[in-house]
């Protein structure tokens, strides 16, 4: 029997697993995490709004049920495609018929991996608890400061890159300094902190059309966000951020510093023989095979494919779509059928700003504000995989929009003491 | 304005505080984590059943109302009860005219702590998710693992120490493997795990009467744990356990152990002039003072306290108790009036086993099984703290006890690779 091997388990490639739930097949599902995570919603668990398990389900859970697929939790250190096979971290080599290479992404600090300590990405649940720690001891540590300057710099958050995810982190920090926390602290007051959007072209959402990044601009600075367009970030240390405008260098006192500015593909595509283009993606044909090999087919964010002479954007859908033609392109080639080329279906695109403010673009229908949140609360919610999560997770917001309270203010960390036992000393990483 | 300082806000603490709201004092809380936790229920985080937030709140948002309180989340390093002060883990000194210390028990491995590396207890969110990562993991590597004799070892789980928390642990560790994971493995089946627990003492639960120790076994025994007792743990390495009964000492290979065998008073106790017990407990006055300073009280698992002439026992309603009467006698004291003395009041005994297994104890009523599951499952959800909690809990646990899944099986580790950027290279703890 063929032996399919699919390598990451994200939105992709799970639903490449799924399109060939029925195949006579051999499938090996290998990713380096034991859940599927809805990365959609990991500013949420970020900003303390979500608990983990409220949007990831373990893939075992979710594939058991297929029974000519095996899930493997190992992390996949080389691809031979001459010898058709994959080697784990353990030195394990497994041989396959077929590959989908699924890997996705990660952050990218162009050239400056020193900043990858100080400003955190956001791309897994434990950059998520890491993101979450930063934020609420900051809270806390401006709370025992005793110099006001200081103060400030810990009650000024910055995130850098103005997507999707830096405009959903900024406009929620920005609810939980306003609402979340109110009341709350004795010596400072939350609501006195600022929250800087740092993004380096001349506009924030650049994917979208000028007039709804104008739109998801103004809803930001309603909410009571510094945005900071046209200025890329030169610098960044522990108490401070120094960016670049048309009026030379500016620097700016902050001390919990968020990375969202640049993605760049998993290094695996490198493994795979072809040239890979600036961001590290992998070109491939109409029909997702990388060049020369028929049977390695790479898919989602880190394949550079081409819809209609346009580049597919990095997002869910596109990569649901390539991996369920993937899948059938190996069933077809099997079957000494022609493999179906790759039309990227657009639904629309969607962004989040922060309490009833998101901006919205359905085929030729554009709109912001509440409709559009209230669109992509109806959206995010019924995707979330799973009947359990999608309960949960409604409970979870509609706790938080009446209550202004996020359930999931939790740092799993505590205070080093000298005087406790080793076994309890834990550092809060700082 | 009089000033009273309470050291860590667990059930203890809280109690004191809450029993304060309205009195003419300042209040400082510290406590070195950011959230009060519901510690009966620790376990189902460790064991995939709950996540983290369903069982802790802030501590800030539990005590936000009380204007007379500020929250501070500090680690205290030495207490000066001469000079009535405090010191922080960051040099700073406050001053107190009352302290209240509920700083509460760490795990003890009786001066082996080379195995808290070993074999991880439970005493905070940290440790349940380091032994939730442990668990799962185990079943992982095992999946993976091709030679028999090893595969059976990490299909081993151990717990050691058969009080409360063990018992839970070893009852829901089989339900784990013979529910949860049934049909999610391909090379191995997850109903082969064995889960064997490990008692010094001759019975279960010795805080119990014998008959309802000898119910708690025959209850763990038919969910399918192995109990030994009369074992004495004198060895733990990465692959065996090493006990010692009536027969010499006997070798288990098992690659997951949780201990549970020993509780320590915190080391603040220490820092308090008095000569502590042999579990580092500071002994009380019937009014809850330590001997010479009618200003500092210890309350909770920290006190030895004494009601009617018999131990106070180290549970969740003996240090509310505390607290209250801690608190209610510094008020006394400052209105010049006579300190009352300490009761304790028992209102029974739970302890919970597995799916419908437990024992209860109300008064002269004993008993066992499904009742006294219903009773604890009753109890339990009541006292969690916060109303959208107990509704958390208790979609959860309805959602598992239909469905035998688990919500919470996370791990937030991942496989490391050498291809992978530094920033995104996280080790599993192993």
């Amino acid at each position: 029997m063929p032996h399919v091997i699919i390598i990451g388990c994200g939105f992709g490639g799970l639903a490449a697993a799924r399109e060939l739930a029925s195949a006579d097949l051999r499938i090996t599902m290998i990713d380096r995490s034991n859940h599927h995570l809805f990365q959609p919603l990991l500013y949420q668990v970020a900003t303390a709004g979500l608990s983990a398990p409220a949007i990831s389900a373990p893939i075992r859970a979710i594939l058991a049920h297929q029974s000519n697929l095996t899930t493997l939790m190992a992390a996949v250190t080389g691809i031979d495609t001459a010898g058709k096979s994959v080697t784990l971290e353990d030195g394990s080599v497994l041989s396959y018929d077929h590959l989908i290479v699924a890997a996705g992404s990660t952050h990218s600090y162009f050239g400056h991996d020193e900043w990858s300590a100080l400003a955190p990405g956001l791309k897994t649940l434990e950059d998520a608890f890491e993101i979450r720690k930063r934020i609420l001891m900051a809270f806390e540590r401006a709370e025992r400061e005793t110099d006001a300057r200081r103060r400030q710099e810990w009650l000024t958050f910055t995130v850098i890159g103005g997507g999707a995810t830096g405009v959903e982190m900024a406009g929620t920090l920005v609810e939980i300094a306003r609402h979340t926390l109110s009341g709350e602290f004795r010596n400072i007051d939350p609501h006195s902190a600022r929250v800087v959007l740092v993004e380096g072209s001349e506009r924030v959402l650049g994917a979208y059309p000028p007039d709804l990044s104008e739109k998801a601009r103004e809803q930001l600075q309603k909410l009571g966000v510094d945005v900071r367009t046209g200025c890329r970030v030169v610098h960044i240390d522990e108490t401070c951020v120094r960016y670049a405008n048309f009026d030379g260098e500016q620097s700016l006192a902050t001390r919990t510093v968020i990375w969202s500015a640049g993605v760049a593909a998993s290094p695996l595509g490198k493994q795979l023989g072809v040239e890979v283009d600036r961001a590290g993606r992998v070109p491939v044909s109409p029909e997702l095979n990388i060049a020369g090999h028929e049977d390695v087919y790479v898919i989602g964010d880190l394949a550079a494919a081409q819809s209609d002479g346009k580049p597919v954007p990095g997002v869910s859908p596109a990569a649901k779509q390539m991996g369920r033609v993937a899948a059938r392109n190996i069933r077809q080639r099997i079957a000494g059928q022609k493999p179906e080329t790759f039309v990227y279906q657009d639904y629309g695109s969607l962004a989040t700003i922060g309490r009833k403010a998101a901006i919205a673009m359905v085929g030729k229908l554009k709109f912001s504000g509440y409709p559009a949140w209230l669109f992509w609360l109806f959206v995010h919610v019924y995707f979330l995989i799973g009947f359990r999560n999608r309960i949960m997770v409604m409970a979870d917001w509609a706790w938080a929009y009446f209550t202004f309270k996020r359930s999931a203010r939790v740092i799993s960390a505590t205070m080093p003491t000298q005087a406790e036992a080793p076994s309890l000393r834990k550092e809060v990483a700082e």
